[in-house]
């Protein structure tokens, strides 16, 4: 019997998906099968996909609400972006997606909770990445010597903390993304994550070789280059991290390495804690600050949960 | 005609409370006056008065949601926390009090998302008074001397950062009201904030002198007591900051002085600022942090408005 809204208990979840027989639905039969639910519906959406992002508006007109870490469907393009928006406003339905930035940091319930009551963000900076907060911490500590770059880019590989190519954690476009997505919460229409400045930290000469394999063995030939930019630091009593930056007034976002302090807090930071800190009008001169994991499975689960829950208080 | 439900423009609000002449209502009153309303009520507390407090359970049986800074209703006897989530949880009335604890800092709200998606709180710890945060960083900064103990607290009430009578901050009560809602939260039935060491920086000598006034004129003959403290944490190489915390598995909850590293975040606070940690399973052994100031009228009014917002969101 098609279509099957049966529902289907918790513990025979897998078993059900492993005895189905049936192939998963394209995209457009999906809308179609959750709007014609007999009941309000909430697409949870844990894929980082693109096309299922770029699908989200035509969820959203049908009244499906949307909880998600997917970072694709807010920090491509713009005009995305509005489509998603002015479908949930016309039908009503939600679009959470904490998330997408931060794990389960309370980083755009935060954003938002400071827009929608009339304060105005002056500037966001901050950590985005627990790969790169975890690299800089181990390669330029506030503390002792740190390792070799391409040694502490191969160790944070080995223990996961990195993509299974590096690169896609060296080149920046996570952080851009982040960026992006704060930044149009702050009011800025940012077009996509390449209308701005992102350093990327893969030498040129190891843009194109084949594998993350490939691109770990030859590193170590690369070395001196963040050596000297680190040791440049250390001669101004600095150590550099890699940050996101948003200046709303000056509507400048970039990504990139900037040097700290050792006693300012994000030369501070431990393992692969994020940090983020809000300047706005009310919280004059010290910002709002939010810290702790960035990452991983249970604590982006935790933010899918919660943002669930509120939707679900929201429908009922 | 009355009752008169007529609603009134937020332009005329201060002329009509100036022209009428009605006596205020008295509570019971109150209650009766808005549940016979004809739409769906909020009531905003932004009173600290014990006795609108203890009205919550009236309110919110009726189906009158509550939004509120007012930490009396949650920090008072554990039955009268146990009759507001009764009787909103019978009624579906909502209760938000973000504010009573950081004013705007996102706490509470966190500290439910935690709870509500099964994390498990191990500690939470932090400087919990804008106040005490001021004098502190003022008597013991992590750079430099500080000043007497008495001249920062005669500066503190200058600059507007300590109540009228500065005992009502030193006696530590503010921080243990903010302890008990948090420790609830986290699953303590904290029986009040009387049940647990609170440590107050009042000299016994002046416990019951007559006025704030002559309280400040003779606490310099007592500044070598904190002076004596100060030194010896200094001697070690540590600064002291006045804290409350959590310990759940050992149901410790303490406010009160303790010695810190320099380079540790509590140390490193600026100004009022208030730091809350969150140790957690799921965060394991780096906290969830939020920092930023946890007092003032407009971020408190950020707080307040924030929740009446979300209150708004889910009874429509």
């Amino acid at each position: 019997m098609y279509p099957d809204y049966t529902p289907i208990a918790y513990s025979e979840l897998h078993k059900s998906l492993a005895d189905s027989n049936q192939d998963p639905l394209p995209l457009p039969k999906v809308v179609e099968y959750l709007a014609a639910a007999p009941a309000r519906v909430v697409l949870v959406d844990n894929t980082s996909s693109q096309d299922v992002a770029d699908t989200y508006p035509q969820f959203l007109s049908k009244g499906i609400s949307i909880v998600t870490p997917n970072k694709k469907a807010f920090s491509g393009s713009y005009k995305l972006w509005q489509d998603i928006f002015s479908a949930a406003s016309s039908s009503g339905a939600k679009v959470y997606h904490e998330s997408s930035v931060g794990a389960g940091l309370p980083v755009i319930s935060t954003l938002k909770d400071l827009v929608d009551t009339g304060d105005s963000i002056t500037k966001i900076e901050g950590v985005f990445s627990g790969t790169m907060s975890f690299l800089f911490n181990s390669f330029a500590p506030t503390d002792g010597l740190g390792g070799k770059w391409s040694a502490e880019v191969a160790k944070a590989k080995e223990l996961g903390y990195t993509e299974p190519d590096p690169r896609d954690d060296l080149n920046g476009l996570d952080v851009a993304r982040k960026l992006t997505i704060l930044a149009r919460l702050a009011g800025l229409p940012v077009e996509s994550p390449a209308s701005f400045p992102v350093q990327s930290l893969i030498p040129k000469e190891l843009e194109s070789v084949a594998s993350g394999d490939e691109f770990l063995e030859r590193l170590p030939g690369f070395d001196s280059q963040m050596e000297d930019t680190k040791t440049s630091a250390e001669k101004e009593g600095k150590v550099i991290r890699f940050v996101g930056s948003i200046d709303v007034a000056k509507k400048e976002v970039k990504v990139g390495l900037e040097k700290f302090d050792r006693s300012h807090p994000i030369a501070a930071l431990k393992g692969s804690d994020n940090i983020i800190s809000f300047y706005t009008k009310r919280y004059g001169s010290n910002p709002l600050i939010i810290q702790g994991a960035g990452a991983g499975g249970e604590v982006t689960a935790m933010g899918v949960t919660a943002d669930l829950i509120k939707v679900l208080e929201r429908l009922t």
